[in-house]
């Protein structure tokens, strides 16, 4: 058997995720420019990761990938809302983002507004209205609970939150990792679990994912802190050292960078332990695991 | 018997139900910031409209209005969003709310937008995880679909959308009747749904009170919109004439203040048309349509 690769396990459920949003969006009858402001920033791209760790963890467990669409879907309209609000001038005052404007600079700032709240709540009402076939009530209501814990106060909007309030401020390592491990780790670990819901895993294998995904949301972000110094920036899409030159708490300000290399590899190690002792096909995971600490970009 | 009276109705409630919303948002563990933003505005008061109806219809049905408090809770932080994030520079820019300065102008824009976002997210964690003593699975399901419906871009975010869009220009009665029907009228429609989802009403019951609600809804918006004429600026709380002033389309300016008070009484007869069918204690129900129609603020 020929090994997997990242590029054929991604392309094409990449295709399928990318028309299923755009399809979402399409069929609701809403006000025009809410609806285009919605797809607009939807359609802006990005590595889907999320959804690819959503899947990876479904067919580890032996599911069709497509069963969770619906739910890889609601994950990257939440992830795509935190962006669209994130960028506003009142948070970080954004012009571009993947080298296309903000939503913001296209539709305007009240727009920009209401289509993060429009996909917001759209994505719980995707969920909840998911097709019982491959899923029962008291699932959904879990996926449901995950996603407002994953994503609220206590998740990403509190991470986004004490960010806001840590700017211009030298912070420890323990808050730099309370920001991160909210702001970008809990959606990140709810891709994972929520597949484990999905595939009605074990009570044992879902709590080792949590410690699995924990570890790999930080590591995500540790190397994002050290591409931004020692990336290219025709790779990232972005001015190299943008954080250096602005205020912010980073790993390599608190640990160097040598430091915050050795916390990466601490952290991959720690999350494929965890992930060992899950009771579920690996391959696709590792190979997500890879392109985390690996990836130029 | 003494006839029951709306204070007698409403006091207690009021205050059980305030109560319940501070300490939903105090027990989270979140940044400071955050967290005294989130209940600023939940604390604002205003008339808790929604929560009363949805008691007024439990009730009806025979049931205690304190199992149906965390939907209560839920549909007020709903409401409670929807107003910061309207009141922000970007949409409405109101320094003022209920007489106290808005959200953004004590917390600033990056935190208020926050809250908002919070706030949302948080009212499905809130019913998602309901004790399941008065409620199950599918009927909690049936509450978030219809709330992400009723607040989500086909509701109240949509009718936000159309009524930014609409600023500016003279609009058609079926134009205003889209946006008022989507910006208040769905959450209105939730308060009394919900309750006829955890009453378990029969499907006949649900589709009356449907009706009731759609025609209240309009009700309320049209006697608004004649306050902001004939109404004291010390029962308001706001300047009279604010929407004459500036160019938004209301029900007076489109058929004249007769006109719309032909249209209030209108909406009221078929509200209690709708009402009649159902089977239902409609004491209750009754006080509040009553309060709609014949409110001075």
């Amino acid at each position: 058997m020929t090994k997997l690769t990242l590029s054929s396990f991604v392309n094409n459920r990449k295709l399928l995720l990318e028309q299923k949003l755009t399809e979402y969006v399409r069929q609701l009858e809403v006000p025009t420019q809410l609806q285009e402001a919605m797809i607009y920033s939807l359609e802006a791209g990005g590595k889907r990761l999320r959804p690819m760790l959503l899947f990876a963890t479904v067919e580890g467990f032996g599911q069709d990938f497509k069963e969770s669409m619906p739910v890889a879907c609601a994950i990257e309209m939440i992830h795509t809302y935190s962006l669209i609000h994130d960028d506003l001038p009142a948070m970080d005052n954004d012009d571009l983002r993947r080298g296309k404007p903000t939503n913001h600079k296209v539709f305007g700032e009240a727009t920009a507004i209401l289509a993060g709240d429009a996909l917001l709540t759209y994505a719980f009402q995707v969920i909840a209205t998911m097709s019982e076939t491959f899923v029962d009530s008291s699932q959904k209501l879990r996926l449901i609970v995950e996603l407002t814990k994953a994503a609220g106060p206590e998740g990403m909007v509190g991470g986004q939150a004490a960010d806001m309030e840590g700017e211009n401020k030298q912070l420890t390592l323990t808050e730099l990792e309370y920001i991160h491990h909210h702001k970008t780790g809990d959606l990140l670990s709810y891709s994972i679990i929520s597949g484990a819901i999905l595939a009605k895993a074990s009570d044992k294998d879902v709590e080792n994912l949590r410690g699995f995904a924990k570890h790999l949301g930080l590591a995500f972000q540790i190397k994002d802190d050290i591409l931004d110094i020692e990336g290219s920036e025709e790779s990232l899409g972005k001015p190299v050292g943008s954080d250096m030159n602005n205020e912010k708490s980073t790993y390599p300000k608190l640990l160097g960078i040598e430091g915050a290399k050795n916390k990466l590899d601490d952290h991959i190690i720690k999350s494929k332990e965890y992930l060992y002792n899950v009771d579920i096909d690996k391959e696709k995971l590792e190979l997500l695991v890879d392109y985390i600490m690996y990836r130029d970009r």
